[in-house]
């Protein structure tokens, strides 16, 4: 049973509420058992059962104290390092438990409009499924960006036309189930995150890139899922970090209105650079809701923060070190016996290996074309 | 205590053993305790004591079992995900153990000869644990190819000379602790990969791509080390598969012979092209007493099962795809209730992002210039 996260009606769609709000689950009940792995361990808090080949390994990733930035921030800093996962971002989190929705619902083909870590998830689950997998990208893309993504074998189809409205396009071919960034059913996935470190740390601080939303939303589900089963005592402090060169939420967060649409993102953090975040009221009214912060940073620091990460022992992609880029301003905030958690969402490798063939149609023609 | 493993004598150098052969401690005593955490379930097993921090979360990799490869070969195929470790290939564990000797014996700087995997991961734990990190390679090496070293910021020193000859030069060097291909306690760390195969499945065939011979030594020398102390009752049949573009080991072990230098290495599986392995008699030395299989494969293939290895989930390197490549010559060895792990040693994202100063010298200068 799904709720709009923005007018709390039940089951008023399947990807999204008449409304236009996101869905999400109801907070789940439940305890925690004695396993190593997270989808065990924490089984009643997922709404499937995901064995070990099922997550391929996703999960359970180490949360290593950053030396060298805790001595240089006076804080004690710690990085979730989601490069370790299956294809190399904490996307895979997400991606099992869409993927065991769109099973469970009979679909034999599964979709998702991204061209970077998401799309590289959802065509490798889809794959290790045996489900075939559409991805959704621009008509104009370059090949080399779908390297890693053409590997896994799913149809590649670029489409012409507004990106943007590609995403609420998606939602609308009822052949396919598409994993995108907020499917409540990934959203899920991401509560993985929160049960992780809560078990590992009292975190009294937990930092999050925010693009779309989506892991945003799930880390602060999971983590007030524990706060209501009494698993901790209370919620760390959250911020979500945008880039300036996009930063619809920062900005609907200050202007305390509604998120609009980001005119030209520019910034090196690709990943995190969705100009329409369809997560992004949701994120807004918790951010509000539980006195949370929403910052922005520039791509100078976040360079700088990419390599000061790598020193610590991590190589990212510029869209994870946001977080850390962030921490100056978060310094009113922090003091020398917090417990700062900042995620690390993604490898800083990527690669142009191998050309892929790019089917293309226009919005208009894209249900014609995905329904055979 | 370090015992030669050709000619037997014991302690009879840093690196190297007078007669020339490579060197490894004596086999471990002990048992295994309940944690998660093979640095800790194994810690009897290892020479140094090795915390979740100092790891950086290397090791404790997913087993996977190959859905449509062992649907396909008819027996049971798991794959041992190597690409999930904090630089992307099973390197890190042995970096482990390389960089605990140098800090022991007092050494402030650490080095390696390497191009790859294996230069990323030591510029990664030096960094992480303070140390200078030298990494050298040949004087025409393209910029790209160092894309992911540099960011965790060592020296980079081009040599121009044979490169082959450079790994033989950097154990000469005094200021420096070399944790190249077969270095002792690299090794040593190569034997948690044993430990965790052994703990999940009674694996009756494991294949190791194979180049110097150091992950060869390390896997073999853990399962060893397992039946020695009565954790296993039996060994599995161990397989090195090489590139047939480059094959010195096959090669030498059909011909009853020692190791030659491989002329002209051809191969799209570049990281385990070391035309002249400096384990590779001791790799067929092993094969022989153990009544292993050494076998060869060609790029095609490894092409072909590098795609079949993506559609079960991982996107592995070239050089990582040997082993399932090798399956079809296997078949003879192998029935339906075999279960057959084949090592998938490196991520197939390696990438070009940032250009890097190298500096160069020739192979007569490198002493001079290093003692810097």
């Amino acid at each position: 049973m799904t709720r709009c996260v923005l007018c709390g009606e039940l089951d008023s769609g399947e990807y999204r509420c008449r409304c236009g709000g996101p869905l999400q689950l109801d907070h789940a009940v439940g305890s925690i058992v004695d396993e190593s792995d997270v989808w065990s361990s924490h089984r009643d808090y997922f709404p499937y059962d995901v064995s070990k080949e099922e997550s391929l390994g996703a999960g359970n990733t180490p949360l290593i104290k950053a030396r060298g930035l805790s001595n240089r921030s006076g804080t004690n800093l710690y990085l979730k390092n989601e490069t370790v996962n299956p294809t190399w971002s904490f996307k895979d989190r997400g991606t099992i438990m869409g993927v065991k929705r769109a099973m469970e619902l009979g679909h034999e083909r599964i979709g998702t409009v991204s061209t970077g870590n998401m799309a590289a998830s959802v065509a490798c689950y889809g794959a290790y499924n045996g489900l075939r997998t559409v991805v959704l990208v621009p008509g104009d893309i370059s090949q080399g960006k779908l390297g890693q993504i053409s590997i896994y074998g799913p149809e590649i189809l670029g489409v012409h036309g507004d990106y943007g409205d590609l995403y609420y396009e998606s939602l609308e071919l009822d052949d396919i189930y598409f994993i995108n960034s907020d499917d409540p059913y990934r959203i899920e996935g991401y509560k993985s995150i929160a049960f992780e470190i809560a078990q590992e740390i009292h975190a009294t601080h937990v930092i999050i890139p925010t693009s779309s939303g989506g892991s945003f939303r799930g880390i602060v589900k999971g983590y007030e899922e524990l706060l209501k089963n009494d698993i901790i005592s209370h919620l760390p402090k959250f911020a979500a970090v945008q880039a300036q060169g996009c930063s619809p939420i920062k900005l609907a967060y200050e202007e305390d209105g509604q998120v609009k649409r980001w005119k030209d993102p520019n910034t090196v953090a690709k990943a995190i650079s969705n100009p329409f975040p369809p997560s992004g009221d949701a994120v807004v009214n918790k951010l509000k809701e539980l006195e949370g912060l929403c910052l922005a940073v520039d791509d100078h620091d976040i360079l700088e923060a990419q390599i000061s990460i790598a020193r610590d022992g991590i190589y990212c992609q510029p869209a994870s070190a946001v977080g850390v880029a962030a921490i100056p301003q978060l310094m009113d905030h922090i003091g020398r016996d917090s417990k700062v958690v900042s995620l690390i969402t993604g490898s800083g490798m990527k690669v142009d290996v191998r050309s892929s063939n790019v089917d293309t149609v226009t919005l208009d023609g894209l249900r014609d074309r995905v329904s055979r």
